[in-house]
């Protein structure tokens, strides 16, 4: 049997993306990471669509990057998050949220993981459409990704590849919430909000990106907001 | 001023690259990693070449990759170090002590770490000649690194480019020692060996490429060993 990685934060592209992998035949071992984000929402998202798709071998990596600073999305930050004035401005400059270096160095302890675990593939949710405009997001970094893991591993020498796989990287949000749909992931269970309260916000950026996205493909957002956009009709 | 962030590890070769980096007009940060190692002398070498240096911001970055396993340097490990019968056959396979993705991860954080820097480059002393044959640590590794690089964080997409500096990555490690005599590296303060003991063992394949290197550039090394070498006469 094939055997991956899924990169799994418990947000909504990374869930869809432990449901394509595993659909498409593969054997799973998850990899999420308390990082120095401000609150753990996400992280126990992770574990229950873990449990749901019964992925046995789940690693919880940690790793400090609030010690860098740089992002409002960490711990300590004299920054608070900032929200979009409108949906249709995201995606126009990189916002606070970004995190300097996160998936190279998600990336990277996958592809450590992946020769550990003797996989064939590395899952990850990126996507390049109705995204914030993270350089480390494009379609062109994971080309360079897939290149530097095709001569950084022992197994590499052996002749194996460790392939980087995108399935969402060329969908919009609505698109990837189809899929979903199709797969029967519960939407229920993922996290998007960049808050840790108890509903999501239903206003920052990752909460705007995700409504417009149920918006257009007029499904029901199953989560709990504190306050829903005005143009949100799915 | 120039800035950059090196890695140092405390071994011989990150020794010397940091003050090569210094000698050529750059302001130091420094990055040292807690991964889950045996035992923690190189870390202590770090800390007093640091200070040597004057470096002011040294960060210790913790990640436990012992979790994944894969390598008799990690603590927990099953396997034992092993030892080279001669020093001729470093270099033909793969030896035990490599740590999957390793320098994949060390310059992922690097990159991070220069980013919320300012930082113009990353000194790394990897080098490709007398070495265990680790596939990261090969030119086209490096090169596919930079590449990567160039592509993964905010400053690259405002145009400002990370550079990837690798002073040692064509010299054999006579010639590193010799260049960091010139240049007054307290080789005494630098920790190569695999083993935690109070001395260095002088068998392990680090103490055997370290000892060569001395060997043939003809300076003595002022560590002291448990055993030397019968061949070695520096």
């Amino acid at each position: 049997m094939k055997k991956a990685i899924i990169l799994l934060s418990g947000g909504l592209d990374s869930s869809v993306t432990a449901y394509i992998a595993q659909h498409n035949g593969y054997h799973l071992s998850a990899l999420s990471f308390l990082y120095g984000q401000q609150h753990d929402k996400e992280i126990q998202s992770a574990k229950k669509i873990a449990s749901l798709l019964s992925i046995q071998d789940h690693v919880f990596f940690q790793l400090d990057l609030s010690q860098f600073g740089g992002s409002s999305l960490l711990k300590n930050s004299e920054q608070s998050i900032s929200s979009p004035n409108h949906v249709s401005d995201i995606g126009k400059a990189i916002p606070d949220t970004y995190v300097p270096g996160r998936n190279t160095i998600f990336l990277s302890i996958a592809l450590a993981f992946a020769e550990t675990r003797n996989a064939d593939a590395i899952f990850t949710g990126v996507t390049a459409m109705d995204y914030s405009g993270y350089p480390d997001c494009r379609p062109e970094y994971i080309t360079a990704f897939q290149q530097l893991a095709n001569l950084a591993t022992k197994k590499t020498v052996t002749g194996n590849k460790i392939q980087i796989e995108t399935p969402l990287i060329h969908l919009n949000k609505a698109e990837i919430i189809t899929k979903g749909a199709k797969l029967h992931v519960p939407f229920e269970h993922t996290w998007s909000c960049y808050s840790g309260r108890e509903k999501a916000c239903g206003q920052c950026e990752s909460c705007q990106l995700r409504l417009q996205g149920f918006h257009k493909s007029h499904i029901p957002d199953p989560l709990l907001y504190e306050i829903l956009p005005k143009w949100y009709h799915p």
